[in-house]
């Protein structure tokens, strides 16, 4: 059993943001898995997925702040420049927390840790719409 | 065909351990496989999963050094310092190295390249047993 | 449906590299496939993969400087230093970006977005062939 579904979620502002519920309830099919795995693509090379802490804010706050210090906007050594000050930082951001996750699917969930869930890692400062796409495989 | 399985690795102390051969014994349903995939999820935010170098420990040791430079514990700009100050830093390293692994498998084993190991990254003094869910899917 | 075959990839000097169009063609059965999944894998510890802009080479070099002052050469803290300077840099690297893609198929083709490309990321000076296990499955 496959399904496939490109779906989107609308503009955030730069920043780390939850989007577990969303992605969930933008799969229905997902609750006719009995076992499988959902895999959560973003269509997009300066923004990112990952999953973390789904409880404080602070958390979320605090993922910005170390990825803007690591990857900085101002360093001399970019060549990269034409598209404006976030986008070769958005680039490496994107690549390091990486473009998709694979979620393990139980009695038609996602089944994931108690603390964990999906983040959406907006890099650029005005990423506008970002579209994921969704397969779902595994047994009814 | 598809298995899915929950096991608990024993406590380790905060550091990279090589875990491949306790993974594979616990999911014997893993030699049914002719070819497949394994996914190996780990259920916690504050510890990770990655493939590196399975045989000299300096390498798992350079990890940490590292890791702990990159992500410090004592920088002024952490805000989530509620649950101690190795926390907030395991959050940032279990998102740079990621959740799960996802592993081919050929002829009833993982197929790994002659070095790849599987690394329990565990990122908290303290992190107590780790539950990993691991799914299992492919032909006989 | 499953097919999985090992490719190589000849050697690259130390840097990022478009290989989209290379692992492509190296999986013709990719093309049977209406909806599925390419999981492509890196069989060495030294090299990895990533998703990133496929137009610009200089996003490519600004992904080389990068992660050469992330994880430089001449740090006093290594203590995996016999196969050279350039080794245990490579060995984070790798994590950090990670072993595998897990790419969306669709209609016979990766279903990436427009500006997604393939990057094998070589960490050594002089890593050789590179070996790519690549497998598909989905639906006809």
């Amino acid at each position: 059993m496959w399904h496939q579904r490109e779906i989107s979620l609308r503009p955030r502002p730069r920043g780390f943001h939850l989007v577990t519920r969303e992605v969930a309830e933008a799969v229905p099919e997902l609750h006719e898995l009995r076992v499988g795995l959902a895999h959560v693509h973003i269509l997009h090379t300066s923004a990112s997925l990952t999953l973390n802490e789904n409880a404080s804010p602070d958390v979320r706050r605090d993922f910005e702040t170390w990825f803007d210090r690591v990857v900085p906007e101002d360093a001399p050594y970019w060549t990269h420049t034409l598209e404006g000050p976030d986008d070769m930082p958005a680039h490496i951001k994107a690549s390091v927390l990486g473009p998709s996750l694979t979620l393990p699917v139980r009695d038609g969930r996602f089944a994931l840790g108690t603390w964990q869930g999906i983040y959406l890692c907006e890099h650029r400062d005005d990423g506008g719409v970002r579209s994921l796409l969704v397969t779902l495989f595994g047994e009814p």
